[in-house]
């Protein structure tokens, strides 16, 4: 079980771009999702899969059960995927000692990036960096499941 | 991925006792339970997990993944279960060269006693073992999920 402290950002600027350290591309897809759990497969760079339960409020913390699956099992329960199969490239962005994960959506979520900032600290609005827009943290049209199972949200309309 | 074709019955005789080949202590709970899909934890001998999903009809075939998962984490998911944590002793006896799995269930199930029967063929009546009671296959108050979920079924009040 891990504790995760989670903050969500729009991002609004490009200067990120110059400093991916890193790119994965990720599907993900629900196979359950009710008010206070979800349970989620997701295939990174089409190579290998993960299956993570996450319980509790949708705050910013929760907690987490991770599990390595088989590729092939992962591709086979596609086929009951709840909502869209969401398709996202994620960068690893640093800034200021910080790590930021910044999701690129495609398909029908194309247009929108999200930046998310996992930590313990309240990092002070000073040391955030000047291509984050507005923050989206506990605004429930942002999270994970809602993207697959909900309505495109307005920013990327 | 494998597909079971399970038939269930309930017991009316105490003959299977003498024929008991091995027995495990399983404690299972659903963290998730939706029309075609369940998340099942279960915990056996109190000292190994298994997380399993299974998608489709809820008749007699259905598609079912399985992978285990560390004892301290279904522990802590304990705390999560949606509905009774079930309590049962599964007992496997042999009749005929088929193995039946011969649950016996404790707590708010006491007095239950379901035997189960996996296999491809179709068995003739005559060929299942006179302890059996009435087939209960297909019957929605009888599967798993509604045991954990619903209220208990008439055969045990």
């Amino acid at each position: 079980m891990a504790k995760e402290i989670e903050r969500k950002f729009l991002v609004s600027g490009q200067e990120w771009r110059g400093l991916v350290e890193d790119k994965i591309r990720i599907r993900q897809f629900y196979l359950a999702s009710n008010t206070g759990r979800s349970v989620r497969l997701r295939i990174c760079d089409g190579a290998r899969a993960t299956l993570t339960l996450k319980f509790g409020s949708r705050g910013r913390e929760r907690d987490e059960f991770e599990y390595d699956v088989p590729l092939a099992d992962a591709l086979e329960m596609l086929d009951f995927a709840v909502g869209r199969v969401i398709e996202k490239t994620r960068h690893h962005v640093s800034h200021g000692g910080r790590l930021y994960e910044v999701d690129v959506f495609g398909g029908e979520l194309s247009g929108l990036v999200i930046a998310e900032l996992e930590t313990p600290e309240d990092v002070p609005a000073a040391e955030l960096p000047a291509w984050l827009g507005r923050e989206v943290t506990g605004d429930a049209r942002y999270y994970n499941a809602a993207l697959a199972l909900s309505d495109i949200p307005e920013a990327v309309a």
